[in-house]
């Protein structure tokens, strides 16, 4: 996009009033946020899941029938068991890396070049099934409420990625203060339905729309395959817990403290709201049910479905979308170090004219786009593939903080190389226990996914390695040499346009050839080569025109075999200088210079050419 | 497509090797045909009608019910004599323009410019239309034959579109003699099939898979309008009569002679054709049945389901396939006549490397494989939309051969004004009739196609006028003026890259600037800056490298306002010489020269900038 709106065409322009004028690095405002705020900008990933967290356990219990169903309270404790030795661990991350410790930075200082890699693929796969995830569960929380919608999923999906996609490209991805209305009403809201539930229900004989799908019968036994299967898809609530303390840069002195308490305060909130829910699920004995979520069951017992129910719902929809928003928060940037360290293609590294990395945040918002379609916005497809990155970089992160503090000694570092080694021990086990129980149901996806990126960032880096030395960069290179030069002329016709080219071409040498292609269709004479020739020496321009004749078809070659004889003759410069019209609207360039599109193609390979292009405006035709 | 095989990569060698090497004009042969020879390399299409032909007027006469189905007899005779009418009217056509006669050429000369681009667009909805109705009537011969490929219909009718697509940018679309072995048989099997079946049919009692398509009862009375829209609808039988009067250039001398006598086989044998399936149709009661053609029908009863049978239903889609050829030797030639006459883009005029008009072949192919896929390869769907336009060009033909005699006034010119005057009176109330028959079922769409096409003809007229007046072509051009020249030369990092352009910018002129765009991300120091800037120091290559500073992202605008205010200087010339990269394999172009990307696209619409391209060569890493 250039800058000047002047010079844009309308759609520049429309696109320019979308994402806003170019922004100045000195106008982003550095915000400070408090814990409160913390929740709404870091946590909603976490805080959010239990939308499809207790739902994912539900859907794993009810294939042994309803008779498995009551073993969602003591899943759901475990559950909670290990976000409180996460909490704890990611407390100890903030104190060791205040400025921010992602899984990559993490292992990369600690662990080396392969676990780095291992992490940033891990977050690259579940950045985007956040992504994917977060949105499809908001979509089916909307189409609970209103069954109508259940039609219009996948665009409903991809309308909502594409709003959070222009909100991230405008770099209005973090501004806390705004989230803050929908999580405090998410949070109060929920808490509120919990407790109605527990103390006095209102809504106990709502009518519910769809139908049970619950078997009639118990179909099989409660196996600890099953129980351990219900327990890793119920996992899937813990993602999103280490984005506070990727973000302690963000928070008002004294940074650590606040921080943590924030930590504190989501693991906390969570756990009441997971183990509530649970509680009424077992309560009530719900069960999956067609076209209403299993959270949506629980509302609508609690409270009915009264106006509460309409807005609890409607703002879930909305704070899974900003929880989405978390993720163009995390890839973008995690691209733009993998670019830095030469792991990925340097222009993830650029900002775009609004500060942020939008190259980050097209190519996330496209593999979000695939995914939806590809699993028709469904989100208990996504699931068995969730997860799984995000535990991988828990265990690297707790890994290479039991590093960290076996080489910095600390006082007390015993105690914390001791919880994180907890905490590291504890998702390995949960991560293996991902792999096995859901393999064949989608996780091999990611089996297969990782290893690939890693591959493909080791040939990258391998490539940019190549490139450096070649390049000789990070040495004096030898000083430059100027030559004689020779500047070619392609001439089709003779026009004022040929004569900007030819004056341009004298200004750079005098040395000027002026070329034309003769192509002998018949054994006939050329009435057009005739012509051009008296022309040419009417008009006598003191520059000599050279005629190729040719059998053939294409004009290039006999140029390109000209360019190699000049070549050969050694110790001359060579410009190739295209004469171009450039009509006024884009697509009337279907209409000209078909010599410059083959002649450039032609020599794209050739670095003894220079190839130049001299450019004549044709303004449009004065309506008639 | 390089010609020089060696330069292709890989996909560029694959490619030649479809298509063949590069051909000299030289050696294309100039093929002389006899009347024999003329039947299959300029009739197919008409012949191969009748494949399709009896068939639509089964359809439209079985809606009434069976007892409408003996109608097909008077029907068929009825197209017959417009059959013979057009015969005689196309053999004064050879007489008059022996160098080939095309509609939009004859219409050009005696009807002037509205009438040739009515006949240039119908022509153009037709030669699609040919494509695609031959292509999908073959499919349903073969489906009729083996009816376990009707489920591929599509993917069928698409591989044969790929292959005659290919035959043709090959460049072997005319060669008569290789299809004069199908003809034949597609001839005599024909002919042997309706004599057995009105002397002694041999299949009687075969078994035909299907279902019958007949209402049970007569449903409605047999009105005018169905007996038309029958006639009409069996008019398709006529396309592809014109033909020969095209292509007399092909022809052995006496060429005007041989081409007449042609058009004669040609009548008579389409003529036997039609009369003796109509027969053979209505003496056996055959009706329209799934996935069974009434073609099909006739030939089960004439002979059963043996040999002959699968053999000259395999030989009908040969030369079904033979006749969507024929169009892909109209269309590539008509579009580079309205390209030379500027109506379409230059490009179309351009032969490929073959010496074929390679741009309208792939046009051609592209439009109806989307017809094709667009009606699911159904011929019945296409049927109402064709023939419109053949009967206008028919019309236009015969209209311009009557004022073509009035003006000429050739012995007994009242006499063949006469003929083709009852021609184009015969054509014009078909092509009425057509309109009024089939408009909703399908015509509308040529009657909303074709002045698009006409509208898209005189704007692209209208453009390449003005185009030319601003160019000032025809006419001599001001001498041509030489300036002084500054050379910008954009520096990211300091390599044997940046000593390269340098040096060539020096070769250009002696003012080379080179610029390096430091953008601010913080308030911090840049250490890449003063690193960039101590080694440039270092270097020392005589060459000022000035740095301009910005607090935006963009790169590109300073250094366009920087190009800005060196152009206001006024009297020189200003060249910008982007370095780039050039990596072995194109794929990894993303990795690099992110810098001529945003610069190209930003200078795109300057002609006051020269952009040239200084590049470098990067090996491919040996491998480890």
């Amino acid at each position: 996009m250039p800058a000047d709106p002047d010079r844009a065409g309308p759609w520049g322009r429309a696109w320019r009033l979308l994402v806003g004028p170019p922004l100045s690095f000195r106008r982003i405002s550095k915000e400070q946020i408090t814990p409160v705020e913390g929740l709404s900008a870091l946590s909603l990933d976490a805080l959010t899941s239990v939308a499809y967290g207790p739902e994912a356990i539900v859907l794993v219990l009810a294939a042994a029938g309803a008779g498995a169903l009551h073993l969602i309270v003591p899943i759901t404790v475990a559950i909670v068991l290990l976000l409180a030795i996460l909490v704890f661990s990611y407390r100890q991350v903030i104190d060791a890396y205040p400025g921010g410790g992602g899984a990559y930075a993490v292992s990369r200082a600690n662990l080396g070049t392969g676990a780095s890699l291992l992490a940033a693929a891990s977050l690259t796969v579940d950045y985007t099934l956040t992504v994917a995830v977060s949105i499809a569960a908001g979509v089916s929380a909307l189409a609970s409420a209103f069954p109508s919608l259940a039609s219009a999923t996948v665009p409903i999906c991809l309308g909502i990625l594409a709003l959070v996609t222009l909100m991230n490209l405008r770099g209005l991805g973090d501004t806390a203060r705004a989230f803050l209305l929908p999580t405090m009403l998410f949070i109060v809201g929920m808490l509120a339905i919990i407790a109605v539930g527990l103390i006095h229900p209102l809504g106990l004989h709502a009518r519910q729309p769809g139908h049970v799908l619950l078997p009639t019968r118990d179909l099989k036994a409660v196996t600890v395959l099953l129980v351990l299967k219900a327990f890793s898809a119920g996992c899937s609530a813990l993602t999103g817990v280490e984005a506070i303390a990727n973000g302690v840069p963000l928070f008002k002195e004294p940074r650590v403290k606040r921080a943590k308490l924030t930590e504190v305060l989501l693991g906390v909130i969570l756990s009441v709201m997971l183990l509530g829910l649970a509680v009424l699920d077992h309560h009530w004995h719900i069960g999956p049910r067609s076209g209403d979520t299993v959270l949506s069951q629980i509302m609508a017992m609690s409270v009915g479905r009264t106006w509460a129910y309409y807005v609890v719902s409607i703002n879930i929809t909305v704070v899974l979308a900003l929880a989405a928003n978390t993720s163009f928060g995390g890839l973008p940037v995690l691209a733009s170090l993998l670019a830095r360290d030469h792991y990925l293609p340097h222009l993830f590294s650029l900002r775009g004219e609004r500060q942020v990395y939008s190259n980050g945040i097209w190519v996330l918002a496209l593999m979000a786009g695939v995914l939806l379609v590809a699993v028709n916005g469904d989100t208990n497809t996504l699931i068995p593939m969730f997860a799984i990155g995000v535990f991988t970089g828990f265990t690297l992160s707790q890994a290479g903080l039991v590093m960290h503090w076996r080489s910095e000694r600390p006082r007390g570092w015993r105690h914390r190389a001791a919880l994180n080694g907890l905490g590291a021990v504890a998702t390995a086990s949960a991560t293996v226990i991902f792999l096995l129980t859901k393999f064949l149901a989608g996780a091999w996806v990611v089996v297969v996914t990782v290893p690939l990126f890693i591959y493909l960032f080791m040939r990258i880096n391998r490539y940019y390695g190549h490139t450096s030395r070649a390049l000789g960069i990070g040495t004096i290179p030898a000083p430059p040499v100027s030559r004689r030069l020779t500047v070619l002329v392609p001439v089709v016709t003779l026009s004022s346009l040929t004569s900007r080219a030819i004056g341009e071409a004298l200004s750079m040498s005098d040395e000027v050839l002026a070329v034309h292609v003769a192509v002998e269709y018949s054994e006939e004479a050329e009435p057009h080569l005739d012509e051009l020739q008296r022309m040419w020496r009417k008009w006598h321009p003191g520059v000599r025109l050279r005629i190729l004749r040719t059998e053939y078809a294409s004009v290039v070659n006999p140029i390109v075999e000209l360019i190699d004889e000049l070549c050969q003759k050694g110790d001359r410069q060579l410009v190739v200088l295209i004469p171009v019209a450039i009509p006024e609207k884009l697509r009337y360039s279907l209409l000209h210079n078909h010599m410059d599109l083959v002649l450039s193609n032609a020599l794209r390979n050739r670095p003894d050419v220079v190839v130049a292009r001299a450019g004549m405006r044709i303004e449009a035709d004065p309506p008639s």
